[in-house]
């Protein structure tokens, strides 16, 4: 008899699984949910494997689903393309094995353009061919200091030019935030937190709050740089940066499991990865491999350094997340790191505006004007943050809240600036020599004088692209002052030399740092007669 | 009969081979070569394999052996240790294998001071121990002139400061110098060279006289940075950078089988290798790992570009030959090249000297020893050529013979600098700001004010190896005249703030470009005291 019935079982679970029937559309690039009771028995976290399979019958894709606390199980996806997409799950636990659905992605909404990726080699853009062209800012903990506090960080992100947010997901004890975090990524094993971690056992409460926020962030177009783990734990008494690679795999599966469906998601391994002296190379290239094998919508991945830069030709890493001192302060040394490794540069961390002690957060917001400006011709990208405590001692850098740095209004006017500027990316025109003219040749550039004050500039650029006679509409940025001032009379380039064209008259400038020219192409260059490149 | 006839020669082969019993002495790092007659008849290049396999009963080292034309082939070896060393040989035909000897290894005569690797980093030095601190120039075709041109080349390098020749294995037809060598690296098939080339035909009159000029520059104590291809073929009609990889690999063993033995070869992939349109990365992935595996000597192995940097942080590449057109001219840009691939990073062409009317050799004299001055700050280092020609149109990049320029003498006084210097090499001391002070924490300093023409100057170093107290010697370094001018009074330095040490006291400077300053610590550094290296 117990033959018979674990046959009826089987059968019942192979062949009767019901179809659920549930009509759900999601929109293309949102997250189709599928909830699912199972064991809350032993540790479902590591006793239950769980996945579904979804099919449009073009395109399949495996995600793993995870455990959610008190039975609930889930399943997530981000439909990568509008139409009927069926799904079957797979488990080693009979309840979660084999149920069956199906449900229709539908175009996305407005504002919804799809996960980032690498394009045009050095730049970013949109799954749905949108560019994207970060302006970044970093906010360690704004997501450990409850909700009040971080309900005013949204509603300043949603005032200020910022589409990306450096986060941890790990709480920090040291460095710029001392509170302990109202809830905790794992469950303890024994006492009173924050001790004897179970890293067996997530806490499904932090992990549920943690993607509240990566979603808010999505609804007001910004993307998440996560970052798995920092350094910033001073006495170690926490331990997340200690575990075992046993464990640090299972908490990286989980992540993926819950949060890769958010496509404003991106993984950044390590803060100051080499200040988390309990990790190799070895170690971060394993994990990062792991999470480009399992994310199933390949989200970007990068790793962040203190002192010392991770090699970031290894194949895993997908964009350049760049702190340093000094590199970013000028367009031709910043230009250096896209050449070394032919990757999207991103100084996510060039200093910071403020007034600390500590170096690393001594900018003037003139200076960090000048470093995204440079950045921005070097090829690259700028981030922000800053270091200005309020009267409460709370600092964006750490705790979000409020902007009171100087740099915001002018990253914002040169968002439009970059919005404006050609989809294929901002890239410098000419490297051989000094580098301060960047854009796309024969079409559009950007002149940066940075730390010149010319009262007058003779264009000149170099010949890739142009044709004799171009015309050129030139306006004059002040990107302090945030203005654009047309040049009255259009700019009529011919050749000069083996390697430039000029325009007959000097521009008079005013005087004053800060300045940069855009030319935009007033003909468009015919198919033939536009220079080509010279290898000397 | 033929049974008894084949046993008995097998058994002299394994059992008889007469061992020679030459007493040859070869000093350590020198060259031990073996003659031996063997087959000529049909293609010995590709036909006969030989090898040696050498023992001083602690190491083992396996050569490959190569064919010498007219019946004759050679094996090398440079004994990497003193004692007595035993040799048997390897090969496919009767002629050529089980032949045994031994000989002893001398210790290395003065001057010899064994092959050039990487040390401390970033550094060289020879096997001995002695630091090579790399003064180096180019001179791509000066062995494919003739006699007279070449001898006269010799003496002038003598005379110089340079310590390492960039130049090219295979001639070339294009860009610096139309003349057809006279001396071919291959036979030609059929018909008048250059056409036709037999490519599994080496001519080795060819590489008889290029070991003949690397033994040359090995006596002057130069090492010789031969560059395995070039793209300098301008209409392709010579076609040695369009061999298939069966062909460019037995050029690579043919190489290393003949010259491996020079303790001052090292390997050069190529020049302007993304100019080289017919091989890809993997080709030069593959060749540079050839090299590694069959370099009995690992000597050093670099490749060199044009527009675009190879990936430097592969296995093979022990150091960076680096091109480019402005990193070079400020330390604070070269630096980040060495922080990118955490290799010696040497600055082999940072343009030339010269008037030409292309902008790769347009610098002066003081912008090239501006140059070295850089990248000698950025803990790198500089690479000299000139594009002067005289009457008959000779230039020193291309044929040698004479030094025309300004900077040769300063790159001499660079030289003794540097080899007064710390043997550890020159190291950036804080690259978290611009980077102009370079050398050993708490021992030596190098101060480079370049471009500026300051005064005076308030001596203030970072913090790492400095004691509260201790004294330092300055010197003030005129780079362009060639002074050292001592400062009257030590200087005492004590901590200032969060990261610096300062002097009481400002120097005074010329106020001229192109000035240094060199700190020798007066008091040893006791081991306590001495501050350890911050974080932030």
């Amino acid at each position: 008899m117990r033959l018979w019935r674990a046959l009826a079982l089987l059968l019942l679970a192979v062949c009767g699984a019901a179809v659920q029937a549930t009509e759900q559309a999601t929109e293309q690039w949102g997250i189709h949910e599928i909830e699912l009771k199972g064991p809350a028995d032993g540790n479902p976290f590591v006793d239950v494997q769980l996945g579904a399979r979804f099919s449009d019958g073009a395109q399949t894709v495996e995600v793993d689903g995870f455990y959610d606390g008190d039975g609930v199980y889930r399943v997530r996806f981000m439909p990568p393309r509008p139409g009927r997409w069926t799904w079957v799950t797979h488990s080693n636990r009979w309840p979660l094995t084999n149920k069956q659905g199906e449900f229709t992605a539908t175009p996305p909404r407005p504002g919804n353009h799809g996960p980032v990726g690498v394009r045009h080699g050095h730049h970013f853009g949109h799954a749905d061919g949108t560019p994207y062209k970060p302006v970044g800012t970093t906010m360690y903990s704004w997501g450990h200091r409850g909700a009040a506090l971080e309900e005013q960080t949204l509603k300043t992100l949603a005032a200020s030019p910022f589409n990306k947010v450096r986060m941890l997901v790990f709480p920090q004890t040291a460095g710029t935030d001392k509170h302990p975090p109202p809830l905790w990524p794992y469950e303890a094993s024994s006492g009173t937190p924050p001790r004897n971690w179970d890293y067996a056992r997530f806490n499904p409460a932090f992990f549920r709050h943690l993607e509240q926020r990566v979603g808010q962030l999505r609804d007001l177009g910004i993307e998440a740089d996560l970052i798995l783990y920092h350094p910033y734990d001073d006495k170690h008494e926490w331990g997340f940066d200690s575990m075992t690679r046993e464990q640090d795999d299972r908490y990286a599966r989980y992540l993926v499991a819950r949060l890769a469906a958010y496509r404003n998601v991106w993984w950044s391994l390590a803060n100051e990865f080499d200040f988390i002296r309990t990790k190799t190379d070895a170690d971060w290239a394993h994990l990062g491999q792991l999470l480009q094998r399992i994310d199933p919508y390949n989200h970007l991945r990068s790793i962040h350094n203190g002192k010392r830069i991770y090699n970031q030709a290894e194949g895993w890493i997908t964009h350049v997340s760049m702190q340093h001192g000094m590199a970013a302060a000028e367009a031709s040394r910043a230009v250096l790191f896209r050449e070394a490794w032919r990757k999207p540069v991103v100084f996510d961390e060039l200093k910071y505006e403020g007034k600390h002690d500590r170096r690393w957060a001594q900018l003037t917001g003139r200076q960090m004007v000048h470093a995204f400006w440079s950045t921005t011709i070097a090829g690259g990208y700028g981030g922000h943050s800053e270091f200005i405590p309020d009267a409460d001692g709370l600092i964006w850098l750490a705790q979000g809240v409020k902007l009171r740095g100087e740099s915001p209004p002018r990253l914002a006017f040169l968002r439009q600036i970059l919005d404006m500027a050609p989809a294929e990316g901002i890239d410098p025109i000419d490297t051989f020599e000094d580098v301060f003219i960047a854009g796309q040749p024969g079409r559009y550039y950007l002149v940066y004088f940075g730390q010149q004050a010319p009262a007058e500039w003779l264009p000149k650029l170099y010949l890739t692209g142009l044709r004799d006679g171009q015309r050129f509409k030139a306006e004059v940025i002040d990107t302090w002052a945030m203005t654009v001032t047309p040049v009255k009379e259009p700019l009529q380039f011919s050749p000069q030399g083996r390697y430039h064209f000029v325009a007959r008259n000097a521009i008079k400038l005013p005087g004053r740092l800060g300045i940069a020219l855009r030319l935009t192409a007033l003909d468009t260059p015919a198919g033939s007669g536009a220079r080509p490149a010279l290898d000397d």
